[in-house]
């Protein structure tokens, strides 16, 4: 940590700070410039320290030198984890496919959308039961009977799901049912829920926030893995930014940004990520090629129909093109599909 | 709802959104420009249209005409709505602070707080039982027994007070205690949150998401409105842009934007909204100017030793000089303190 | 400067680093954390030498420590700075009031504008001659028609007018006719014309980029200031954000940072930093109460046939009714109009 | 266009809008919902009508439904452009590789870069003579004698140069020795440079800006096509967010988008779109398998020592690795080196 002290900070001041700092069991270091002084702070870190250190009279800004995830971080674990659900490996060689539609709306549609996606590659099926609308008058999902859908899909078709948990209380339900757990990109620091699903046995897939910084959310990782849960997978879904082309910015920088400061896997969302159908195929190649482990694709068999995100959603043909495409460039990577 | 047709949609294309318009109920008006199509879609909005709109063939973008929102909308209600606390009434002539420390760290502390604010001018305490932390490992709050610490306060020194939940399962206990439910930033989204506010007959204070639009934060309130409780109050705290020498951007336009669009109280938070204290003074002026209904602001007895966010808290004396600035900007603008 | 290694920097590392630092002339001060080193810099900071050091062998991060500006800094000069043009001054109690169209569109118009907000309390005219436009298909302003039509104004109803430069080349032209250069939002960093703006002895309206940092902007007055030019005034117009219900997020809290970091007087633009004329009067109110050192408002005889920004400009009623509402808020932050 | 009136719009500013838009010459179709009135309006769009008719009484926003952009659309040009720069072809089969220093800093280091970069793999060569530094005081770059050492280097090794141009005065000197000129982020709206380089025959490589919206982007095109010169190739560079972990984010959804909209190339520069020499190869990677027609590399003989952007500046050895990588992907998506 480095205290960065104001340019006028008078020697009491410096000597308060000192005195403070030692007083918390830190070791200092004292480098006076011509303007400023600043303070190189040892010893670790402690919740509340940084921002006292800032309210003190003559303190400017504080300047934490360490990473403030632990268990999440290369530094605790250097070797890449793979996180296994069923027979799908998050992490390994292979590209993990998940498809399915935004929200299971029939039996019919699940069972179709299963069959064919798992025909065309994909090792999962997403499909959400419980759905965060920002509306409070659009479809919000068929909740258990939906999650019974996917269960029922799962047996006949042989294809692990992944589906959405959004109330702390229904994390056990969900569960019962589930192969893997999805925390979205709006409850991303939902911390009670995080936490929740840190409780349990199940993978977690944890998308990144609509405006989090890496740093944050790996922090929401922090969170499910301090509560035991060490099988956590990110999601890169789009950043909001000023642009309105697309409905989000995908920021393909941040897979090897993650997986630079992180070991846990990493997939890429270019549905929701650029919300527009005719970009999908281009920017899953392009997740690929930038190391994702994996993709999360939306696909419908009939997105024109669809209760929500129709317009991001690939029909079943566009979905084998997709694929069809993926694999050279998985190949050029070291990796296949 | 309009839709604008791709250049090249075909008469067969037009046909068939034509059809599908008519199927769902809606009226139509086709304008047909040299190089696109246009249509006027006439009739009440329903769940998943738009997107299906959109993913038609032939179908380049959907554009809503009418606001999304209907209880917290001017269009439903015109008249400014007043929600009152105990003696407190927001959206008034009375300009309403509301201050306190970020956290309850003791008992001494919120005493000492609770009686130096109500003295300054406060007609609220504010102070954070349940607190929701970037890391896992920081400070979370004292939980009930820092709700009963403010309790206990309010008993005494005679000033109701809010505080934030971020559980569902917790509304309950929360609002055993308190006479204000607070949402925050973070969970602005969480509609399982939201709709069991809205299942109270407490009133609500819903902070703006950190990158949510006006839209958003006006659907988040519309959750809390459909559930029943229509005692709603707004607090614009700050956005996230790309801007780093304050920790949120406060967008003061929002208020009065807010005040054109819907009929409910709003607030801003110069605290969180600038994260330094030294910014706070200038931005409340501002807030109150800009037609602020209220104030909320951070108070700590000793900011160098708070046990979160600091650097933003005041102490006693700014926060007495705050307040004398504060009145005469309110009666420039018609309000009082 | 403080140099954070990486956690795995090697002891060679750390030598040479060290021994380039000491080759530039500079002091050092290691901290050796348990996890990585730090090294605070001691001497005057160079240029390139931030580059450099990052990009060296087990380098992590370059965080500088003092301020970038210096002219501009209020390290350099901490009574703030006031500027002349004519009668006007610009950082003192007075409120400057800046009115008119956004382009010179006819002698009419502006004869008609200028003494419109001459009588309603306006100092200062604006009308842009030579208009930075997004299309080139777009009126592109009536160029030295333009100036001449504003310097007979200037002459006949005695104002003094700025009015926006955009092209090096016509620096001198503009300087003969206006009192004051404005650089514009898309020339921020424009540096040729910020080099050949400073070459000349007329104050400086220096409006805020689009998506500028506060510190770009001081750098970017630091290029007309080290030139000899030291009237410069800058000026907020809203910046970049997700939020699309306005044309620009109005960043008030620029005002109170500004004066903290420099002595030059700052204005706000409420008219392009909402773009709704709705938004306008509240804005401007709350630039003021910020501390705000004047305003730059559109104004035209009639905003419906305005050639550009039509929907951000004021009538002459509602300018008026501005003027009126603007008095008692300086009044109350000890200010007048 | 589409106008959205207010919904307390009267019949008499119906009317008047009516009238207005008549006069102007467009046809009419009104579409009178429950709550609304929404008119398409037919006809040629024209500077400033927009903005009228927002700012007419009653009229709530007006939305346009044409692409502003003409030369640059694909309505106007469906098959791709090629842009042919000595040997070079943008936009066919081949990925274009654009390698070299940030800055011309002598000759001895312009020679050693061309002929490895073009030993690697490189077609062409890029460096800067004249350098926007936010800075005054920071290396501006060795302005003409640069231009000659580029010159002597082109003649010498064999390879063209692309090297920026910043001051309209100097167009004509950069275009006398370049075989084709740059027009950096920040210049992206500095309308004056943009019609001055649209007035030479030479090709432009126009970069997006830090906060530019594609259209802005396809509209700075439209600026040097419209003056004759159609020789323009875009460049994506990274858009500013609130992520700080890297430089800039680089819009990888810009590639497709853009080449849905506009037959013109585009590249990108995963250097200045991360600012962070680790990320430059996954990111070359992801823009090509995304579809870009080529790639901007900063290389440099010792990043360590460069004068500018050291930190996202691959040295020989880290470009030889990332050319090797490049093209498998290349050839995944049907393309070449």
């Amino acid at each position: 940590m480095i205290v960065v002290m104001n340019p006028g900070a008078t020697e009491a001041q410096l000597e308060h700070v000192k005195k403070r700092l030692e007083e918390w069991g830190f070791g200092t270091h004292f480098s006076k410039g011509v303007e400023r002084t600043v303070i190189g702070v040892i010893g670790p870190k402690k919740a509340g320290i940084l921002e006292s250190l800032e309210a003190m009279a003559g303190g400017d800004k504080v300047i934490p030198v360490l990473q403030p995830f632990k268990l999440a971080s290369r530094e605790f674990k250097n070797e890449r984890t793979q996180v296994k659900v069923e027979d799908v490996v998050f992490g390994g060689s292979k590209i993990v496919i998940i498809a399915g539609p935004c929200a299971v709306e029939s039996e019919e549609q699940m069972f179709e959308t299963a069959r064919m996606v798992k025909k065309a590659g994909a090792s999962m099926l997403r499909g959400g039961a419980f759905k965060p609308r920002t509306s409070p008058y659009a479809f919000q999902g068929l909740e258990e009977t939906g999650l019974r859908i996917l269960a029922d899909v799962r047996r006949e078709v042989g294809i692990p799901f992944v589906t959405e948990v959004v109330n702390p209380r229904e994390v056990d339900l969900v569960a019962q049912y589930a192969d893997m757990l999805q925390i979205g990109a709006r409850n991303m620091q939902n911390f009670t829920l995080l936490k929740e699903v840190g409780k349990t046995d199940k993978p977690v897939l944890l998308k990144r926030g609509l405006a989090a910084t890496i740093e944050e959310w790996l922090m929401a990782a922090e969170y499910i893995l301090s509560e035991g849960n060490y099988r956590v997978v990110l999601c890169e879904r789009g950043i909001r930014t000023y642009e309105t082309s697309t409905r989000n910015t995908l920021d393909l920088s941040a897979i090897p940004s993650i997986q630079r400061l992180s070991h846990l896997p990493v997939l890429a969302d270019p549905s929701h990520g650029t919300g527009k159908r005719y970009l999908v195929a281009s920017l899953s190649k392009a997740a690929v090629a930038a190391g994702a482990d994996g993709l999360l694709i939306e696909v419908h068999p009939n997105p024109e129909t669809a209760l929500s995100d129709g317009p991001q959603s690939l029909n079943f043909t566009e979905f084998e093109t997709l694929i069809s495409q993926i694999g050279p460039v998985a190949n050029a990577v070291g990796r296949e599909i």
